[in-house]
């Protein structure tokens, strides 16, 4: 989905194309539950939601500005299977139903406290975190080694095209780094 | 979908995150019918499939090797919406019903002449092209100069974590341009 | 060098990373005489300059503005050996000694003649080019395909870290095409 | 200077984008003192020594095999001014000039205390580090923040051509972080 699709305001929002590689590593299932915490415009919770209808999807915000925007763009998009939170992980977990899977865009400077909390809920969880800063890389990396998770790190970066007359000039996009994790065995997991 | 979930013999195969990208920028819809054209593994087709019911496939591919591939990967993924078809762009496309999307990963070096005979049979169609070449690259630039088609391309690098002792290294892949232009107007376009 | 040290107005100027891997594939010696094809503010020229002393530096420049700009720079570096050409590549060529090497950074859309002249006057002259439009690209590969000319073509992407509070987030810049060939035989060429 | 020029045997070697990059970024003076620790080919040691006549340089290498491949180098390039130190750091430091420039391309898991040495010996030291697994640029950019060490990191991730028949293919190169700070005030920093 178009980036320009979202109504988006002044919230930072997870870019087309790494959020296609990041929903396509969440690797979701129609009986599934997905966190979407630190959701932002809500623009994964919805892609997620119409992608794999089904779904039932949680969009974690803990800023008013933003849960608003999510309640916006859920309803521009008739995903009726998105369920806004408002409210701050990992306490905003409880009384939701145990997820099967979680995307973490944003975590408010909480990220391990927020993974350890959900593992402990689904301990066979499939995570997928987008970060940016390399301290956060830093803090999951280190996780990660701490808690013996062997995961997948992918580094996306992209270009665009602007045109300008005749000529197509490509635009840098900012790095962004995609982890994942976990999850039950797939069906398809036998390697070919 | 993971790459390795596939059956890939010795044929080459757009990577799970160029893949990723390119299905969301095809921007597929339930009633749509796909044109894989060279399509390799099939993997493409496959996800493509299995991400929207509904959708009718076909996966055209000249090389006998990879047309036995792609027969193996929809039976592996049971995926009953995909029509294999063993033979030559843009001849092979006669008999099927009209595209309204296109996927072109492989072209056997007509690429214009095959993008020409879609956009005839479907002037509103979707295309998305993938190509790794510079010469490709600059054939179809210079083909949507002609045309006066207003694109998007983008490109799509990547580094992936190699797991060595208790360090990730990262690894570089192939960067990869994604040209994506035309289909109808998306009930969501209207600018938010 | 930094970008910046250098007066820079508004005149695009070649980032410091693709400034240094171009002057390091331009291999340039004490005896040469380098051609800045395009120079805009001056930066390779100056840095080329001051790394190589002994070389001799034309930077060839057809906007006024610019041109004044160099001179400004070369001013603020004491950059003697750089010579300011205000006029139009190739007709600016007459007059000057015959290039060991040559960077081109902007061509003013008449790169093929550019070059023509440029291997005319020194059939092993070694050329550097930098483009970032995609439409140069095509058009610097299409003349490297006719011309027979073998060259080696490199994207060079880099991030650049901002400092937001304890963080670092990464920035992305957009791609350069750096493409080299041609040159003497380099003493230090035999296989290792 | 080409990466096939160096006498390698099968010792990694920083490629010639990054170390154009590198040597760039150490912003080397003629009366300077250079250490290379875990020199490796020596290929930034000779590459800095050819460029910067009059700089001393120290590589210094731990390993037998890597050393004796830098001293092949050292003469093969006729690298007067590199003088190769076999021993492990920070302890090889120790009756040698003192550092005006070091760069750190390999540490063997003792990068900080390394830091630490070189910046008591001397606390304006000019300092560039290369590395390419998260946990190494983890520890750097912790290490950065313990000591109140303001930086510039840059992610550096090249494509390289190579050619299949009349198409130019890009083959994607590992990125590698470029981490530079500190350093004497430059008699060209004044903002222009």
């Amino acid at each position: 989905m178009r980036d320009q699709w979202f109504i988006r305001g002044r919230v930072p929002m997870t870019k087309s194309e790494v959020r296609a590689v990041s929903i396509s590593k969440l690797e979701l299932t129609a009986d599934g539950v997905l966190y979407d915490v630190g959701a932002g415009t809500g623009s994964v919770s919805i892609e997620a939601a119409l992608t794999v209808p089904g779904l039932q999807v949680f969009a974690l915000e803990k800023k008013a500005e933003a849960a608003e925007l999510i309640r916006k763009n859920k309803e521009k998009f008739r995903a009726e299977t998105v369920t806004v939170i408002e409210g701050t992980a990992p306490e905003a977990f409880e009384g939701l139903p145990a997820p099967t899977h979680a995307f973490i865009g944003g975590s408010g400077g909480n990220m391990t406290s927020v993974l350890d909390t959900l593992l402990k809920i689904n301990p066979s969880l499939r995570v997928v975190v987008n970060v940016i800063a390399l301290e956060s890389l830093a803090e999951i990396t280190g996780w990660m080694k701490d808690r013996s998770v062997d995961g997948e790190i992918t580094a996306v970066q992209t270009a665009r095209s602007r045109r300008a007359g005749a000529y197509h000039l490509m635009e840098g996009q900012n790095p962004v780094y995609v982890i994942a994790f976990g999850g039950e065995e797939s069906p398809w997991a036998e390697e070919s």
